[in-house]
């Protein structure tokens, strides 16, 4: 059986809902970030990067959610959750996501994660200034260049749909009006009310 | 046919490289970052990101080093760039790839692009001052955790070579010592002396 390690208000909330998606049985176990458990001993034998998600299967244990939502889509193919059958497809996939792992999540993350950069407290409030045009600039070329519609790759509803929903999450956090970016807005309260996310966000802040 | 967009000392050397390892014909350009190029108006219909590497292909244009080597490795699968066959081994190889996108090549760019994430001189310089330790860091755990040997993944040579190789080369501009990881520099080492990437390697500097 698979062990999903997450935490509430995190990126491993795309994997969360993937994982839901599938039908199969899982166990999530909660790191208490409040308690700082993923720096724990405990925890970095899991995973050493004192992150989440951590995703442990029969085989082995799998970090960083885009390698962990492919897994996922490939271990259970009948959930038709990416176009595996299409090598073109799948890279506009993998493009989509990396960046969202790359580029808009580390935007987001200098906002409340800047020591993991910087020491000086003068830089860390310097770069929590400029987030809001960062993450505003990611959110405006996923809105004009990348999302299709109606989901973010197109007819198709895939895990980018999950990644993209869980970054989106964040926009208001980060000073930025959603607004600004309809088609994301919608396709954000498109997702909330999916009996499945809405499933995964209401167990995930009573954990 | 397909067309690379490339600078050199960037991360598209592992796309670059990859390419040449499949034997197939494809044309490779040389973007010149010294002219800003990247951020040229001709360049930004190409790739609005204004980065590299892009990738054109006969249905469309390709971006981000992750999705681009997964595309090249699934359109060449004699190559035998990557183990297609086997999920799990896939998703550590995607692991692997996340890691270097997401935290590697995230670290080493707080050196010299810093006005990505902030506006302050001080703030930049106080950034820079970080990067040996964060990058250091990010080596260590590749060291110690996920560098199986001889290859990133094992026995298997695969696309994750490609890339550790590319991000290893900046390790001295980074203020980082390479002899402080036994492996990593003895991988880059084996790299440098493969007939492929030497060639490659070669091209870019004299393109």
């Amino acid at each position: 059986m698979l062990t999903l390690y997450f935490a509430p208000d995190t990126c491993s909330l795309a994997s969360h809902i993937a994982l839901e998606h599938t039908g199969a049985e899982y166990a999530a176990v909660r790191v208490d970030f409040s308690k700082s458990e993923q720096r724990s001993p405990e925890y970095l034998r899991i995973n050493p990067k004192g992150r989440v998600p951590t995703l442990i299967t029969e085989r082995g244990r799998l970090t960083e959610t885009p390698a962990i939502l492919m897994f996922i889509c490939q271990t259970f193919p009948e959930a038709g959750l990416a176009p595996l059958e299409d090598a073109f497809e799948l890279a506009r996939m993998n493009e989509f996501m990396s960046y969202l792992c790359s580029t808009v999540h580390v935007a987001h993350a200098h906002r409340m994660r800047g020591y993991r950069w910087v020491d000086d407290p003068a830089a860390i409030a310097a770069m929590q200034k400029k987030v809001p045009q960062t993450v505003a600039g990611c959110f405006e070329l996923i809105e004009r260049q990348f999302f299709v519609g109606p989901w973010v790759m197109g007819e198709r509803y895939t895990v980018c749909d999950m990644y993209l929903f869980t970054l989106a999450q964040w926009l208001e956090a980060d000073g930025v009006d959603p607004a600004r970016f309809p088609k994301v807005a919608d396709h954000r309260e498109r997702m909330s009310r999916h009996p499945v996310v809405s499933r995964i966000v209401a167990s995930e802040l009573s954990a």
